[in-house]
């Protein structure tokens, strides 16, 4: 069964779907894209992630071909025509062709279809290793399509057991490569405000733990993982991951902590009934 | 008449030809290329171009498909097949197609050719201006696809009536956004050395000089603009050309200056006999 995507107005399988190589995209890296997940057969978060589409776009100076109301019927479209279960969904925009390789003329605008790959379960009980990496992303707060980085360091966290990069510079945590960063210390949830990307996870997460916890969003240092209780990670894919080990650093006592499964319990009973 | 490709094997007119969606460069970034031009239908310096584009390759990670000699009879095949004047050729070599849409499984290579899209003769008599940008390239010495910021900063340079963007950080100068930068102090040459991408106009035109001038390869501050006679951009496509503004300040006498004059005339010169 094929999953489908729609490209500039066609439906088609998404592997019998192709581009011009005069896309800016492809040739100057000039994209952004957004990507969710499926419920019960509906967009997770539709409305924050259309928002963080179009603001990502508006940043890139590309104007949405598409009004929010027509991109949700296609989306529908797609999950209909595609695979039964839940699949996940990119949204892609480029600066589209160019004659001179290098000017805007009209973006191309991709929605694709896909398998999710879920994080193996073995890490929600042990929690993932993670390597710190001096960096911190271009624009952060654009979802732009540059992740040239951790695919450039794919061996170095493979080679250190690794499962990610936590990016710091000067100090400063920002982000994984991928997801968000939080650090638990009590009561109290303290996640990065700054060179980040504004994750949908990251907000819902923030959102089911307002009433329990005391959430702190401010720039984190790295000194501050040595008396921190728990760490984890959200994401759209990963959900509320658990990090145990932050390069040589155990945190906590280096098991998945109360807050941490709590609040995967919690997201998990959030999108049970979505 | 049509440009020819090549794209994993196929030779065909470039507006027949087309790249899946699930590519590495299109969905994430992960691509590098090179350009050059053919003189009296000969790839000009084609054997430092082949140097870097496998420099560039092996700083990502990517096992180049095709040896040199293989690459340049595709070449001379899709010269002769295109067009029959001078014109462009871009590599371009992404991560290639994705399952996951983040491991790399076999890169795809692209050849285009592509017409040249020279300089205005104007610009070569009235030199041009540039605007300074706080900015430096990721990977400056890998020719990565990375030419988001120029794009991004487009309206910028055109409300300025510029035509390029000069980087500098912290008061260094790099380079401009496609081409690399040279300031002339009496009979001293002087050229940024790092976070720059070595380029091969600028390779070709420091040779040339090597007689005439004192060649300096080392950091250049922004301070250094105050007191130049001229300054001028190397690249494939600019050749040698006169930079008589650098935001609001006029360099030298603000006319094209008898350096970049002669060796522009040098370069011309060199490529007539190529």
């Amino acid at each position: 069964m094929a999953h489908y995507g729609y490209f500039n107005g066609t439906v088609a399988p998404v592997d019998q779907l192709t581009i011009g190589l005069t896309d800016l995209g492809l040739l100057r890296g000039y994209g952004l894209f957004d990507y969710f997940l499926t419920y019960n057969g509906r967009p997770f978060q539709w409305d924050w992630y259309w928002e963080r589409f179009q603001n990502s776009a508006s940043r890139m100076h590309l104007p949405l071909p598409l009004g929010k109301d027509e991109t949700y019927a296609i989306l529908l479209n797609l999950i209909e025509q595609s695979v039964g279960t839940d699949m996940a969904i990119r949204f892609v925009m480029t600066g589209g062709y160019s004659a001179d390789s290098i000017s805007i003329e009209r973006p191309n605008l991709l929605i694709l279809t896909e398998a999710i790959h879920p994080v193996p379960p073995m890490q929600y009980e042990k929690g993932i290793k993670v390597i710190l990496d001096e960096y911190v992303r271009e624009m952060a707060e654009v979802k732009s399509t540059d992740y040239k980085r951790v695919i450039l360091m794919a061996e170095a966290i493979r080679a250190a057991g690794a499962s990610d990069l936590l990016y710091q510079k000067g100090g400063e945590i920002s982000e994984l490569s991928r997801s968000n960063f939080f650090l638990v210390k009590g009561n109290r949830l303290i996640t990065p405000n700054r060179h980040i990307l504004h994750g949908i996870t990251r907000r819902t997460v923030m959102q089911l733990a307002q009433g329990d916890y005391k959430v702190e969003e401010r720039p984190v240092l790295l000194s501050e993982l040595y008396d921190a209780n728990e760490a984890f990670t959200t994401s759209s894919t990963k959900k509320v991951l658990p990090i145990t080990q932050i390069g040589e650093l155990v945190i906590g006592d280096g098991h998945v902590g109360p807050v941490s499964r709590s609040l995967l319990y919690q997201f998990n009973e959030l999108i049970k009934d979505w």
